[in-house]
């Protein structure tokens, strides 16, 4: 598959929560991280994705925000992270920042260069890749 | 309308699947290409959406990713508008990429220049913009 | 709380809207303006999100649209803060736009260079912020 998305996990559905209109998706990561995608209930059932099915899991790097210190403070965000910062790479008003997860995984985040300089980001640094559930597209084998 | 979305088409409702929150909303566009939108209740409720209207939709270019190659992949993003390259504009850390779609239409789509490199996207190149329900903002005359 | 979401806004939870997977929370910031957040219900429960609770509300710039002219059209988009222009900072394909609103608070967009150099924006511009209730990320004390 050849997609600009930076972030392409490879999971296996754990549970599919129905709503009205849209449905949440529980995934392990074959890293052992856990996400959750939101997508339409029309894709739950045109992909056939049900609990124990092999997906992929995509998140474009402007939708991934980078947190160093979360202060005491929990999110809403359902998808957070955590790793430590691989590559930093700096434009004049955007940075991409690549962070390695425990379990091997990278995951990529486009941030402004403003805020990659206000949390001093540079290569070995932790940090904590964040985004929501709505973020995420899956993807089945056709 | 003056506007930072790069991407503004014109379009009639088809439908509209109302769910607790949010709605799902399908579009015809005036190219013949269709088009999901997922929007709150109230926002149905205020603009007063249902099959018929036209409505305008936009689309932030950072929502929208570019495929070149499915590899027999479906994905759950319930927008992907197959076209052609007409320009590709990079700078250090990102990139603008314009499509244009078999109806005439364009879409604009702001990826990481590192994915237009490893996708090799030039003037010409056959690409697929994607983006999800929940990426599309619609109008209305007030 | 380092993290690089360029606007965090603070606030007072007015109501929650509980659907069958994601629930609507409305908010007004300290500054006057009223905010719409789309969270799933997992993360009201987990939170503790309910009428009166002060929280956090995180939007990356990368989820803003900045808009000068509304030509009579009103958009399904929840949240629509009106101010000035203060700062443009213009890259290659990117800029990064500072907005003032009246209540003092910033706002802060990242949209294309293109779309910039387009509406014309520089300081002192009229402009409002426009993003989606599905781009708000709500935190709260742990």
């Amino acid at each position: 598959m050849k997609i600009s998305a930076r972030n392409i996990f490879r999971g296996q559905i754990e549970s599919v929560k129905t709503g009205a209109v849209n449905s949440e998706v529980d995934l392990l990561l074959s890293g052992g991280e856990k996400l959750v995608a939101m997508v339409t209930n029309e894709s739950v059932q045109s992909l056939g994705l049900a609990a124990g099915k092999e997906v992929v899991a995509l998140v474009k790097a402007s939708s991934v925000l980078v947190m160093t210190d979360d202060s005491g403070i929990r999110l809403s965000a359902r998808n957070c992270l955590a790793g430590t910062v691989k590559t930093v790479t700096a434009g004049p008003v955007s940075a991409e920042i690549t962070i390695t997860l425990a379990g091997g995984a990278e995951v990529h985040a486009t941030i402004t260069h403003n805020a990659e300089t206000e949390l001093g980001l540079k290569e070995g640094s932790a940090a904590t890749a964040v985004f929501k559930a709505s973020a995420v597209i899956l993807g089945v084998p056709a």
